[in-house]
């Protein structure tokens, strides 16, 4: 079971990075797959700490999908990182393994704390919308943007139909990121 | 908002009905909109009280949507009623204003207790594609089920990717049910 995250990790300087990526979760650990090429994989092998965000705000994952935002956070505890403010609950985590031999790294990690903020939302088809329209826009070179603009139709209706500003504002962010690809 | 729930209601017989349903929850109160030849619709007419379930567990909402199963169910406290032993929090409620004009009726409740269970799971694609798939099946006469089963197609690789036995368990239940119609 992969749930939809933000980790936080920060680089030796202490600058903070903000990714969307899912997280295995289980009993005392949990497991992230950065790609080698990306920020959160140089973060993770330089400091070995990541914090783990579960978060209903959408619009975190539509910025941090495609650019590479700063959000509102504060310290974590038991490690060196930063909780996102409007986190559900959150992971503080140690890495514990790394498997790095393919292009996709597996980091398992060791669960130092979990918080609670606030509740989860439940389900909401706009904010679900929002998430495979952020995970699509990742993908606009690959897929190529008139595909993705046919997706977007369709889940830019979900979004109308059962989301809040918050939503419709996440869609239009992320419709006019595909318009400029 | 609209927050996918799953509405539970008695008729005058104190016979329980599960229907999942769209909830506008806000404070003090939510509107559920059933049609009018559903059975929620005639239950809220006959007794005025409904609990409002809201649970991660996804196979509730796929049986509920294309069949009339019974699940485990606890005594709501302050309206007759029944809780989802498997809700994550749960509203009691009761009618406070119908309006019945049109074929999709709105009924406007009080909220007269918030119950809250366990932990909201968070984003799971898989959980969410399962919730996307359900409202499929509902519309299997209306879109045909060669245009379900394409999308089912789409759904199906997110759910094998992302979730777990459960969301694999509730697909297949699914596509049983288009292949059969």
């Amino acid at each position: 079971m992969i749930i939809e995250s933000i980790v936080t990790t920060l680089n030796e300087e202490g600058e903070a990075n903000f990714a969307p990526m899912g997280a295995t979760i289980r009993e005392g650990e949990l497991l992230i797959r950065p790609y080698k090429d990306s920020v959160t994989y140089r973060n993770l092998v330089a400091t070995g700490t990541a914090v783990v965000n579960l978060t209903d705000n959408c619009r975190l994952f539509a910025e941090s999908a495609i650019s590479s935002p700063q959000f509102s956070t504060f310290p974590a505890e038991l490690v060196p990182g930063l909780v996102l403010t409007d986190a559900c609950s959150y992971y503080e985590c140690r890495v514990s393994d790394a498997d790095t031999a393919s292009a996709r790294a597996t980091f398992r990690c060791e669960i130092l704390k979990k918080g609670i903020l606030r509740e989860f939302i439940g389900f909401n088809r706009a904010k679900n919308a929002i998430i495979e329209a952020a995970i699509l826009a990742t993908r606009v070179r690959f897929l190529g943007a008139a595909k993705i603009r046919e997706e977007y139709r369709r889940l830019s209706e979900i979004v109308h139909k059962t989301g809040g500003e918050q939503e419709a504002q996440a869609m239009r962010y992320l419709q006019d990121y595909v318009e400029r690809q």
